[in-house]
């Protein structure tokens, strides 16, 4: 009972009752008055919609929130947040239709946790559990996003959409070196979450778990992180768990047609429901913590082919310095190793992906005494097949940082477009 | 040859060159020079000290730099911060000059960490392997703190330090509904990394243990968070994993007398050695998220003894509002439960300790496919044999908050005394 309730209650309400977690926190503090009040009570005091008190924190708020709605999902090409929250589901229900009504349910949370509003109206009442978990419950949006794609499984005999998988949406082939463990692979849906505060990403999975109860379940998680933006007011670009600057050679997201090339699944592509898509990959890999701290400074920078400090291509001086791959040294060697990370990644530069990768922190591994740490590699592209695959296939193959890491989690999903107000994820499928 | 030369390094010469991580970026900035240039010819350009040219960005440090030296440890009456990175290590040395040479090398790499400063001064020669990770380069101090203890098997017969060995640094007897784990208990030593940023938290435990290498091994370690700075400029009470605001009843650190009384060892408490040092216990509690879920607002409430939105004791208005324990509803019914554990942990408020937990989240129980998910309950008290012991038994016994909460992981450090500028920890007991 509690379960329908609360989906029904999510549901149905949450896009017309805009009152945000800051609002609420704020009536609470006046004398515990909030308690007392149901939504229309709040809604009574402070007008319509709840605008008029909170004006001014609503307008601060909105400097850190990322809009739900659009052409494209958020989460793509929106600047990096600080904090991950990845999660695979796998539906426990056989019924589309209820697939559908979990999507529809997912979006109302998503839309009002991007706000930085309460999930449903619940949130009073004594004699129900709370809607909201409640841990995000004053925390401005801080730059939310949730984006979902789905697996080559849901397109397996349950639903019968095996029609509709899209071409692009491959099973991932071996590669070299990998040793995937099923624990942190496949899903039949995809969930990445990021924002500016891991509190909120925790409370983002969590909350859409809740919801997804009797209809999906949790398959793996992963945390992720990157320097906050308070420790590095200047936005430069992040530093990996080895140290290095990671991103530099991303392309441009400011560059539509870039990323309409690069990123977004186009009408003609050949899946029309795919069209404002893109088509995510996650691995995860373990970084060699030990034996990476234990090679020589020449070592690692000829492993990337480029140098720690600045970041820039080796024998360059600035970080944006183009890669050459053509430069040598006085004795005719490449400056930047043929096997080298970034000559193997660039190659003649036609190949390009999207990586919107976050370190991870797991403990130890138990077994040998080290840190399972690393980095949860995320890229988007608009056909694996002619990117992720092929670029993937060089590296597992030659790469020199294969000595230092291993891929242990691999997983695909085909990413909605974007959906627009009034829609729901996926609804260009289902 | 590496690892004696690292720890060299790292001993010699940290406190003489305080070149911060953010000027070496900035060297490194200026066409790469900074990549020809040893560490003196820094100092070359900077003039002593490089302290010239950085000026304005160290004092904008400085608002964020917490002091490692000092009467106490910092991190424990220190106000929390936003990250941590708890590690237990065990010994493999058996030689009580190498653990001093070890907490040695910890001071000297701490001292640089909590400045932002990079560790040790092989960071730019190509044939070392740097002597800092480099994953913290050009990120603020972000108010690091390192804090250090040692565990019960510290004393064990290794070192001959057995007569040494607290009397208040007792093994914990078992507690009602102890599941604990070898994988998330004890070890020799403890440290609590804290800071603004997780992956600066991060980056301290994993040049700890590089420079511990052939002396100490990682036990465990566990990641934790609180919601950030950002997302709550307020400063409000953080919420727990529960949705409840947790820290309200702690005693207040800036009560020099209350701190004496409650956390810092006094020279006449049996151990001088201890004396302006704390005993630290750590308990890896998982809370059943998904069983939490289900309960009802009134049950949580009940369960706490609090409001969930205000954080205000039951039938009062605002959260710093007195827990009054005899206050009765009309049918004579105490409002605040007998058994919630806000009245079983205050009892009749004459046991006090310091609380300072993190909430963590590592991914899943691939047992059960529930969250592993919970807090990271750290406390400071003068004696846990009157202090954490005797309240925690209660708590086991009868808090019905037991109903969604399993101790899976537990460990005890008797944390040194604060040192002087050229001292090391545990100087007082080496
Ligand atoms: C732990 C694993 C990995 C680490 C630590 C890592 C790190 C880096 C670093 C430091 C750079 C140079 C800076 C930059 O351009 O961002 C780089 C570049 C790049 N990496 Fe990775 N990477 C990893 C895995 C992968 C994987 C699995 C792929 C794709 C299959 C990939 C694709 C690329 C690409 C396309 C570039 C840009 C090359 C260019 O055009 O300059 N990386 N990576
Ligand atoms: C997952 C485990 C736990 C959770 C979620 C939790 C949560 C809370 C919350 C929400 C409060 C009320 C607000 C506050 O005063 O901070 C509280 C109070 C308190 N808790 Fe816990 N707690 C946990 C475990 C423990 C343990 C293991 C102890 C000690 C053995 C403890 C000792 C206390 C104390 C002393 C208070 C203050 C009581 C007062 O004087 O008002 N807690 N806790």
């Amino acid at each position: 009972m509690t379960t329908d309730n609360h989906n029904k209650n999510a549901g149905d309400s949450i896009l017309e009752k805009p009152i945000s977690r800051r609002d609420i926190l704020r009536l609470a503090g006046v004398g515990g008055a909030g308690l007392l009040l149901g939504a229309s009570g709040v809604g009574a005091i402070f007008g319509a919609k709840g605008t008029t008190v909170s004006g001014a924190a609503k307008s601060s708020d909105k400097a850190d929130r990322v809009e739900f709605f659009g052409k494209h999902q958020a989460g793509i090409t929106t600047p990096a947040q600080d904090f991950l929250m990845f999660a695979a589901f796998d539906l426990t229900t056989g019924s589309v239709d209820e697939v559908r009504k979990l999507f529809k349910a997912w979006t109302e949370a998503s839309a009002a946790m991007a706000k930085g509003d309460m999930i449903g109206e619940n949130n009073e009442n004594l004699n129900l559990p709370p809607s909201d978990t409640g841990e995000a419950a004053g925390l401005h949006p801080s730059r939310t996003t949730i984006t979902f794609g789905v697996g080559p499984t849901f397109f397996d005999s349950r639903f019968g959409l095996s029609s509709k998988r899209p071409a692009a949406l491959v099973d991932l082939p071996p590669f070299g070196g990998d040793e995937l463990r099923e624990e942190w692979s496949g899903g039949d849906i995809g969930v990445q979450v990021n924002a500016n505060d891991m509190q909120i990403a925790f409370h983002a999975i969590r909350n859409l778990a809740r919801i997804a109860r009797g209809k999906a379940v949790l398959r793996w998680t992963q945390e992720g992180f990157q320097r906050t933006g308070g420790a590095d007011p200047t936005g430069a670009t992040p530093r990996n768990l080895m140290g290095f600057k990671d991103g530099t050679g991303n392309p441009d997201t400011k560059n539509d047609a870039l990323m309409n090339d690069v990123v977004w699944a186009q009408s003609g592509d050949g899946t029309p429901w795919m069209a404002g898509g893109s088509y995510m990959v996650v691995r995860r890999i373990r970084i060699r913590v030990e034996v990476w701290d234990r090679s020589t400074l020449g070592d690692q920078e000829a492993t990337f082919g480029r140098h720690r400090q600045s970041g820039a291509p080796i024998g360059s001086s600035n970080e944006f310095d183009p890669v050459d791959l053509s430069k040598k040294d006085e004795k005719g060697k490449p400056l930047i190793p043929v096997h080298s990370h970034v000559a193997l990644a660039r190659g003649d530069g036609s190949i390009k992906i999207l990586r919107r990768s976050y370190s991870y922190s797991s403990g130890m591994d138990n077994r040998t005494g080290q840190f399972d740490a690393g980095l949860l590699f995320i890229c988007y592209n608009r056909d694996a097949r002619k990117q992720f695959i092929p670029m993937q296939q060089k590296l597992g193959q030659n790469d020199v940082l294969n000595e230092y890491i291993v891929h242990n989690g691999s997983a695909v999903f085909a990413c909605f477009p974007g959906v627009r107000e009034g829609g729901y994820i996926g609804d260009t499928l289902l």
